[in-house]
């Protein structure tokens, strides 16, 4: 039995949710999950589904043709659709910190996220054993600002050879680039150790305890050109107070990180997540 | 334009959002917002939806005929319809306590809740200047074990009287008698003041002093004929520690009791709360 | 039996603790509450202590001179004594959101807040209601760029008439005069719609809505010459998600602005927070 | 520089911290951290205390004896001494859950907790290989009701070699004995799957999921004779709703139980934690 997950957006318009589940109903898909929202100021129309064909007959070839011909081009509809048998690809890229890979890879190894990860990739060689522990591949790839091409070069290699389809920067200390941003559009996630748009840029940790704040956080986002102003994708914080130092705030804050880096890596895993405005619509 | 809400549930059946939403399209009506949820064990299926008739000659008489006779019959639906311009007339059951009365007529008057409160019920007098001053008619209806009969009857008649369509108990101290809770199934807000199931009954700060929680919380509930048993609608905790005495659980809870139960009132108030095997599905 | 309040700071030093508690000690003071902090960055020593006398002979003005000759001389401390019994006198400064007033006048009601609270003062007329329906004495002094030093002269007038200690700004939509901020250092509470330093200035729920941030906090603080710059007293935080609109960032935004408003007033009048290097200590 | 934690409690009298104080500042110690907590219900004084002492002639050895002379005995104190430089040394039981495992060997590997340790203990073999990874020795002690003294005798023989100075239960699945309990008394840490005391015993997500609750929790807390009965370190909860089914409890609830364990370890390892009257006193 096939089960596929679709996401739709486009122009709200009248009997969208009428006409899609008629058409499901009509190729005897049984649909186990339906969500959607409609951004009123925007006018835009958005929807999750979940569904298992029940004919054996049914392919998803088919089923795309149809869908795209029927309904898709009927309501001018940007969508995607996923086998949801088929795991995506996640590479990792880290520098020196490694508490967040640390959490990640326990976690895949526990088998809670749904992904693959064939590959590490690192600016620094310090993390490669504990690659190595976890029998994952890990490539050093030298970053600076002087070698820029042949560092960006050598990553889209490495992520064409592994086939990735998203990364997922843990703690990864180096820009990046442009090019690479635009290849794996709404396709990076970062973790940034602040609750943005507090606190952009180095030092946050530093910079909220200068500042006398109540509260520290942590904000996961998809990557774009502009540093930490990307889509945020989830959040949380944890309460600190004067008796705080710069290093509690730290190790506070690496909980932070983890947690909210890893629920972001589900919900991307999920398909969960879709992004427009610079912001996203995340479904339950 | 007619605006309305309607509560569906039924055995979870093929092509059942295909239907509604196809049949509300076909009446002219404006869907604002629908969700829908299937509980996989029990297989029961649970919607919300919110229209808007633009053709000025559906009626809400017609439609709910209609809607009867086409959809709900077919799928054996218990459904219900909701005028939204008519607010739900809400009555306040209060005793000594004043900290939630406070708080509820503090946002009602600030215009947050969308009910009326026509009357406020007490088995003393002490709040009685309270509700002066906020210009709600106010009724001691004295209530113990040896005259419940009579006060159940005098409650009975002023729910009627006021045309009472669901009762808040804002730290009520008496029980609420079987016939008064059947009579208003699913329409009696409880809070109390722990997080349920821990800590059912009297005294519930002090069991969770004795114990030494780090956590304490505040739960609302529809009452059922088993004290403290009922659905649960909405919690929340705060965090205590050594530091605190059973007073100062006693003042932080206050706090929780207020937000928790406002929740409540407004969640039910806005038909986004329905009942099934003593739980609640709880719509956003 | 007299109990007193005492907050010192001063550079840290060795024996602080030693030389205070065997003073008080001798004095036949019984400490029924102390905490310190020490900020190792700066080497300043903070404390905080309660104390009662059981020697009826001890008068507040004799110790007063003791300890000034004795202890705080030696250490060069900056100390503050406060006599329990009295409570500090607030004044409310609103303009036309009631929801904060009507919180604050309810728990004050209810007996909460250890203050006394002689008089509100609004640039506006809107409210004057609800400070009748509270009995407390309303003043309506209007504010705007042109009349600066009329609206100014006006506050201090009432300010000093009501022997006003500190004034929160429960929603006031209006500039305070560096004038009157120095008259009333660290005494002059704001609440900000917003987890500072994230979207300070106006309308931050639409910023943090544009943004599409998944949490929306408010901040209170005191009030600095720099606007939503001073020192954090209390912070808290909602979740939010796409679904939520402006008015519900805004809504669900009330209940914390209530929230940590009132947290930041009971620290206050308990005298809790002590002001240095634009931060607060916090003691609990 | 010799650098002590000292804990204490003892019967509330007077002059206690002006007496210790003043007796560390005679033997050149420097006070760098100093807490206490009275309980006023049972008139019992908590204190905790770090210093360092600059005077290379001082011995602990020494020190302990003067302090036990001139002040314990004269109090009729309860305490502890500990050489900051001494790492506690922990066991993990563990059965065949894995994710709290692999959550405190990354903590331990990334450096964030302050402990050694020497052996990993489970009934089963399943996680035999996550412990080789990490380099850890590793026992297999099979546990049942038949096999019981056996089991215990090998454990403690097992704890005996390894210089163990304090048990995690990391999901371990079987009762402790107690002989075990008693001889590691308040050094036992187990992580209950609820926010206890709901939901005590086997199969708390079970349980939540069937009452309906809003939030789920869990909950670190030392191991006494009476199952899931003893004194709490810390709590910790999530929120749900009814989308969520049993499967989606347990995996929110994986997260919860990592970190609230993770927090009792850290508390633990650093002598924060003191028990009395079953409950605990944190300092922070």
């Amino acid at each position: 039995m096939q089960k596929i997950t679709i996401l739709i957006h486009c122009k709200d318009q009248k009997a969208i949710i009428a006409t899609v589940t008629t058409f499901i109903a009509k190729v005897e898909g049984n649909i186990t999950y339906i969500d959607q929202h409609v951004d009123v100021e925007q006018n835009v129309f958005f929807m999750r589904l979940e569904c298992e064909f029940t004919n054996p007959d049914t392919t998803l070839e088919g089923f795309k043709a149809d869908f795209e011909q029927n309904i898709a081009s009927t309501f001018d509809m940007s969508w995607d659709l996923y086998n949801q048998e088929q795991k995506p690809k996640m590479a990792l890229f880290v520098s020196k910190y490694d508490h967040c890979l640390f959490d990640i890879l326990g976690r895949y190894s526990a088998g809670e996220l749904n992904v693959e990860i064939p590959v590490i990739i690192s600016n620094h060689n310090d993390l490669r054993s504990i690659a190595e522990r976890f029998d994952i591949p890990f490539h050093c790839v030298p970053f600076t600002k002087d070698i820029k091409e042949e560092g960006e070069a050598r990553q889209i290699e490495l992520l064409e050879k592994y086939q990735i389809n998203f990364i997922v920067l843990a703690r990864y200390m180096q820009i990046i680039t442009p090019n690479l941003i635009s290849l794996y559009k709404n396709r990076i996630i970062n973790i940034h150790h602040s609750f943005l748009p507090a606190f952009p840029g180095a030092k946050p940790y530093h910079s909220a305890f200068k500042r006398g704040v109540k509260i520290i956080g942590a904000t996961s986002h998809y990557v774009t050109a502009e540093l930490d102003e990307g889509p945020i994708i989830e959040q949380d914080i944890a309460r600190v107070s004067h008796i705080h130092s710069v290093d509690d705030f730290i190790m506070k804050g690496r909980d932070l990180e983890r947690i909210v880096l890893a629920r972001a890596i589900k919900l991307h895993a999920e398909r969960k997540t879709m992004v427009y405005s610079n912001k996203t619509v995340v479904f339950s």
